[in-house]
C-alpha cells in the first residue's frame, strides 16, 4: 500500500483523513446498529438523527437560523441550474445572471430555455479573469433574482465580496467555496453547491434555502424538483443519498472541530499565499491566470512560459505524490485546488516543489 | 463492536458482507492511487474503469448487447417517475400504466401531471393482492409505452412473468427485485432501479435504456433530465454519485461470483419457501397478504392474529438480531425484505423464528 497522495483535484477533491477513517472503522457496524450506514432504513432513528445533525451543522457554521432550511438532494449543481428556473422564474418575469465562468455561463444557459433572463454583467471579456465591479452589474427591471457563482472553479476567481440587490433575491452556486471563509449567508435566498469539492464525496446537493423561497417555489413541476416538497419532508420525500449525507456531516463536525469558518478563513489564506507567492516571485515564470484582486483561495490557475514545461510539471508533481494539477482546457496550464481539506503541508509541498521546479527551469 | 444484524429492511437494504469489506480495505487508498474512490475525479482513468466495468457487468448479467446502455443517474426511482413520461409521452399521446401498488400509482400520478395517461389494468381493489393476469389488461390504442412495476415492495407481490405488447415500449420499474432471477430483458425498451435494494447503496439509479429510444427521447427538457445526454456522456455528463457507483460495481461482481442470475433465482427461491412455508404450515397464525400465485421473493407480507401479537413479534425478533421487520402502514403486519445479499441463514433464523414465536404465541 502506497501512501496518500496530496490531491489537488478539482472536485471530487481530497478528503480530511480522520473523516475517511471514522467512515473506515464504521463501515460494517455504525455504532453498535449491526450495519453500515449504508444499510440502514431512511426512515430509522439513526439516519434521521444524521440527517437533522447535518442540517444543524450546516446552519450552525453558516450563522442562520429558523428562517433556513438546508436539504440534500440530488442531481449535483446541474441540476439546480434548472430547478431555480423552475421553481422561481414565473413566466412573464426575468432573471438575472451574472457571468463570472464557465458554469455561470451553464446555469444562465439553461434558465434561459425555461424563461427569460437578463445577463447583468459579464467577464468573459479576457477569458474570465475577475469579478465584475458593483458599478459594473447593471440589473434589469425587478428580476425574479440575480444568480451569482461565488468562485470559479475553472478560473481560479472568487468573489471577495458579496453584493447586496435589497429584496431582490440573491441565489449563489457556492459549489466551490462553500464553508471556506466568513461570509454572511443571511444575505442570500437559496445557496446550492454540489458536496463534491468542499463538503464531502459526490452524490449529495445541498442547498440552503430561506423560508420565504420555499413559500413561492412552484408547485405546479415534477415531484422530484419543489424545493416545498423536499423541504416539507425533511429531504425525506424519497431515499436520499444516505451515505453521502453521512460523509457530509463528518465533514461538517470535522470543520467545527478545526475553529469553524474563522479558522478555515485563515487557514485558507495561509495555505493560498504560499503558491500565490511563487508565482508572483517568479519573475514571470509562473503567471496567474486571475487578476490579484479577483483571486479564489480554492482554485490556484497559473501557466508556465510553454506548453512541454506544463506537462513536466504535472508529470513531475505526479512523480513526488502530488496530483490533479492540470488545468482546465479552456485556461490552460495548472490548476491546484486547495479546498479546505487540503492540508497545509500539501500546499507547502507543492509551493516548494514550484520553487525548485523554477530554479531547474527557469 | 456487536456483531452485524440480519437486516430485513425494504431499502437501503443489507449489503453482502465481502462487499463492504472489500469497500473498507479500500477507503482510504483504492488500488495503490494513493486516495479514496471518493477523491477521484469522475475524469481520470481509475474512475472511466469503474464506470465502465459497472456498465459491462450489468449488462453481462442481463444477457443484453451493443443496442443497450445502462447509465447510472442520480434522484432515485422516483426521478425516474418523472424522467420517463417527460421523455417517452409527447403531446397527442397516451401512456399505459398497470397498477400493482402504491409505487406504479406515483408513476402513474407523476405522468399524468405531465400528459395523458391510461390505467391499463389495477389490482388496487382487494389491496394490491396480486398481479392482473394478461386477459385483465386493456391497452389503450397505440400507446407511447406501457408501464408496469416488477415486483411491489410494500404489497409483497411480483410478475412471474413479463407480458408481450410487441412493438409498444415495455418500462418496467425494478426497483426492488432487478437481478434477483433470470428473466429476458431484452424485452423491455427501459428499465429503471434506484439501487438502495438489490444493487448497492442509495444515491444512484440505475437505468437500462434500448439504443431506439434514446433517439427518441425528448431534447427540449431539462438537460440533466434528458437521456441521451446522460448515454452521450457515459453517465459523465456532470459529475456522478461515484461512490455508489463503485458500491453497485462491487455488488455486480459479487453476483457474478455467486454464478450471476441463475444461482440468484435458485437461492432466492429457497430462501423465500423457508419463510412462505412457515406461513403456510401455521393453521391460520400467519396469513401472507399475496395471492399465492403472485408472491414475492424479495418482499414477504404477513400478518399475525393481532396488532399486539404483530408488535412483540417485531420486538422479540430485533432482540435476536433480525431488525427491519416492521411491514408498511399500507399492507400493516409484517415485511422480510429479502433481497439479494440477504443470506440463507438470515432466512433460515428468521424462520425458526416463526415457528418458535407461533408455538410460544398460537
Ligand atoms: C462552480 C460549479 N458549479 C457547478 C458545477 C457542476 O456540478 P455538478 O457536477 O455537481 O453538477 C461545478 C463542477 O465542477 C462547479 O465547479
Ligand atoms: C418499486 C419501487 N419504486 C420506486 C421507489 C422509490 O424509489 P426512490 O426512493 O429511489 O425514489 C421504491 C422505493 O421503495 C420502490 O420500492
Ligand atoms: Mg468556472
Ligand atoms: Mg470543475
Ligand atoms: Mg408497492
Ligand atoms: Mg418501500
Amino acid at each position: 500500500m502506497t501512501e496518500r497522495v496530496f490531491n489537488f483535484n478539482a472536485g471530487p477533491a481530497t478528503l480530511p483523513l480522520p473523516v475517511l477513517e471514522e467512515a473506515q472503522r464504521e463501515m460494517l457496524n455504525y455504532r453498535g446498529s449491526g450495519m453500515s450506514v449504508m444499510e440502514m432504513s431512511h426512515r430509522s432513528k439513526e439516519y434521521e438523527a444524521i440527517n437533522n445533525e447535518a442540517e444543524a451543522n450546516m446552519k450552525e457554521l453558516l450563522g442562520l437560523g429558523d428562517n433556513y432550511r438546508v436539504l440534500f438532494l440530488q442531481g449535483g449543481a446541474s441540476t439546480q441550474f434548472a430547478m431555480v428556473p423552475m421553481n422561481f422564474l414565473q413566466a412573464g418575469q426575468r432573471a438575472d445572471y451574472i457571468l463570472t465562468g464557465s458554469w455561470s455561463e451553464k446555469a444562465q444557459k439553461e434558465a434561459a430555455k425555461l424563461g427569460q433572463t437578463h445577463i447583468a454583467a459579464t467577464t468573459q471579456e479576457g477569458n474570465y479573469k475577475r469579478i465584475p465591479s458593483l458599478e459594473e452589474i447593471q440589473l434589469s427591471e425587478a428580476p425574479a433574482y440575480v444568480h451569482i457563482t461565488s468562485n470559479n472553479t475553472i478560473f481560479g476567481t472568487q468573489w471577495q465580496s458579496f453584493p447586496d440587490f435589497g429584496d431582490i433575491p440573491l441565489v449563489a452556486d457556492m459549489s466551490s467555496d462553500i464553508l471556506c471563509k466568513l461570509f454572511d449567508a443571511n444575505k442570500f435566498a437559496l445557496i446550492y453547491a454540489g458536496a463534491q469539492k468542499n463538503l464531502g464525496p459526490s452524490g449529495v446537493t445541498v442547498v440552503v434555502i430561506r423560508q420565504d423561497m420555499i413559500e413561492k417555489a412552484a408547485t405546479n413541476i415534477p415531484t422530484m424538483l419543489r424545493y416545498d416538497i423536499h423541504a416539507k419532508n425533511n429531504s425525506l420525500y424519497n431515499t436520499p443519498p444516505s451515505y453521502s449525507v453521512y460523509m457530509v456531516n463528518l465533514v461538517l463536525k470535522w470543520l467545527k472541530a478545526q475553529g469553524g469558518l474563522a479558522a478555515m478563513e485563515q487557514r485558507n489564506l495561509e495555505k493560498a499565499a504560499l503558491i500565490y507567492d511563487v508565482i508572483d516571485n517568479s519573475n514571470g515564470f509562473y503567471t496567474g491566470h486571475a487578476d490579484k484582486d479577483s483571486r479564489s483561495t480554492m482554485n490556484i490557475t497559473f501557466r508556465l512560459p510553454n506548453e512541454d514545461l506544463e506537462k513536466t510539471f504535472a508529470s513531475e508533481a505526479t512523480k513526488q505524490g502530488m496530483i490533479g494539477l492540470k488545468g482546465h482546457r479552456s485556461v490552460g496550464g495548472m490548476r491546484a485546488s486547495t479546498y479546505n481539506a487540503m492540508s497545509r503541508e500539501g500546499c507547502q509541498a507543492l509551493s516548494d516543489f514550484m520553487k525548485e521546479f523554477m530554479r531547474k527551469n527557469g
